[in-house]
């Protein structure tokens, strides 16, 4: 399984309205006979990608898939859980359930059915995060919302003069770029286009074919050629992305999560100190301190040459 | 040396103008036959004390410590060395020399002079922040400084309204204690005074009788009863304590860095946002971005709780 999700987070960002989904054929033998990824576009699904590798090898096999097989029949290809059933793997093994009606325990059942072994729910925290995006559209109606942040130790973007480059080093802005690559959309406020001009691009060798969709914050300023505006973070609904970045600056940052409208935070923090220079924040409309806890959960932390990148998970539970 | 260490760490903040020093003797069969740390108030030293304990069992054994045994004999006590050498161990393990220009090397030649073999320089980097106030006094005339934060993620240390209690939770408030304990003075700002009359004490079992000095960083507010005035950062050089706490607030804490006489910063770090809030720093006269890097190295960090505790330490190489 972990093959699979490893799979299926490289196709994060690309597979447009459909999740990234990974799967991986292991035949009796023990040897990987199939891999597949949801192709950019979102088809072919994993599974068929990985059973036309595989081929007759696929009888008898294990299958480890982070999604539930599609039971629905589409214009551009066979269930997912018929083209398995007629594989005839003797065991499947799935991350969690599809909650898109077509599917919804269907998949699996159609499986068990034909006396496929199915095993449900194995690391289905991590399948969830490479599919985050196809989940808070089907739960929200709205896209997953990163927010990256990058401050000093004291929470500054920017010294009081505005200067602002850099605050974080090399490694720190390259992992940047690789979540820019993670995201169909990319979103800044009118303060930040106006002040930096930023292209948005993925400066990174191998990606630079990621392009994602640009949208602007504003009530009172029209997009650029190329770009789309929002007037409101709610407005968020109507773009057709289903991961988003926003990447600042502290107003529209702060109208995301004044909009409770942000799932995961990318925090990098550098080992300066400013002191005096320009908040992360603006207002976020709290009103006392018990009602900012309880909201963000630590997920991961790691080093970026001698800067820290922490990822926080907004805890809906 | 990493039992002496421990002992070390645990006499920091009441030996008074002497550094807290551990020490353990270890026999030729291998058994710990005495341990020492300088008692509060700085005498007996460590070694005096561990000899004590080990009696006729230290000759022949190997004895770990944290300094240079001494070289000067003292109306308090014979030096160090002399003793050593009365006790005939085969070998002395030495953490780092003492730059005290009465002993500088003086007693570790005093062994070697009596046939005792000497290791130098084993764990020096710990060995030096158990004594960082007593290396601070004899280096720069004053007193080490350590600068505790307690903040949100953007770096905030109340919301706007002046709400402040409580940003982060019970563990990293017992923490802060125990490092009021580490401490022989504690300092904050006129306006924290005000806004919280904090009594700076020690508030953990078994450490209550730790009563750090107080001091008021103020040029217009006579200091409160049984707590000590200073009109500017530069005058923690006039207080007799070797390790200095500032405490706060953000115009205390400014006031520090601009002088540069920060060694060491304590992040405390809750997992909320508050966004619009208080900045934990007030102008710290930074000029550029470039000046800001490269002074602060991530020495350690731990989970406290929900919170985060990063300590950073000055880099003046
Ligand atoms: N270090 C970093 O991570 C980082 C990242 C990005 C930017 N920055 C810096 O941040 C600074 C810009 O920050 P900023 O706060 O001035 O600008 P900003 O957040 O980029 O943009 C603020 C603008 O966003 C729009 N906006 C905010 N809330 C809105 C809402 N609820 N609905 C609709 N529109 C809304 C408004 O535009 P209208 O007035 O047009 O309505 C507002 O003026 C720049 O100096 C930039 O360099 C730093
Ligand atoms: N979360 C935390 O970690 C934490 C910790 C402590 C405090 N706080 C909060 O911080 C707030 C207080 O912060 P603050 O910035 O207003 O006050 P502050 O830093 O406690 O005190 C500022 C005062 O310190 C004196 N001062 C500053 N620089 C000086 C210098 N170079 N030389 C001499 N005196 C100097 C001045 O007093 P004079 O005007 O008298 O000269 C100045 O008004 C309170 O709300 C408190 O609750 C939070």
């Amino acid at each position: 399984m972990g093959a699979a999700l490893a799979l299926a987070e490289r196709g994060v960002g690309r597979t447009g309205v459909n999740p990234s989904v990974g799967c991986v054929i292991v035949s009796q033998a023990g040897h990987v006979v199939g891999r597949g990824v949801t192709q950019a576009g979102g088809r072919p699904h994993a599974e068929a990608a990985a059973l036309a590798r595989a081929g007759a090898a696929a009888a008898g096999s294990t299958v480890y898939v982070t999604l539930e097989p599609c039971a629905h029949v589409s214009t551009r290809g066979a269930a997912c859980a018929d083209l398995l059933v007629a594989a005839r793997p003797a065991r499947v093994v799935v991350a969690r359930g599809d909650p898109d009606p077509r599917t919804d325990g269907q998949g699996i059942a159609r499986l068990r059915a034909a006396g496929i072994a199915v095993t449900e729910g194995v690391r289905a925290a991590e399948a969830a995060r490479t599919m985050a995006g196809f989940l808070a559209r089907r739960r929200w109606g709205r896209p997953h919302v990163t927010l990256k942040l990058a401050t000093s130790l004291d929470g500054c973007i920017a010294l009081a003069s505005g200067e602002s480059r850099w605050i974080t080093g090399a490694e720190a802005r390259a992992h940047a770029h690789l979540e820019r690559a993670r995201h169909g959309a990319i979103l800044v406020g009118r303060g930040t286009l106006t002040a930096d001009a930023p292209a948005l691009d993925v400066r990174l060798p191998g990606l630079a074919d990621r392009a994602p969709a640009r949208y602007l914050l504003s009530t009172t300023t029209p997009a650029p050629e190329g770009w789309t505006r929002l007037a409101a973070p709610a407005d968020i609904a109507t773009i057709t992305q289903d991961e988003l970045l926003v990447e600042g600056g502290a107003g529209a940052a702060a109208a995301f999560l004044a909009a409770d409208l942000v799932d995961r935070l990318l925090l990098y923090r550098a080992p300066v100190l400013i002191g005096g220079g320009r908040p992360a924040l603006g207002d976020i409309g709290l009103g006392t301190l018990a009602a900012a806890h309880g909201r963000w959960r630590l997920h991961d932390a790691r080093t970026l040459g001698s800067d820290r990148l922490e990822v926080y998970e907004r805890d809906r539970n």
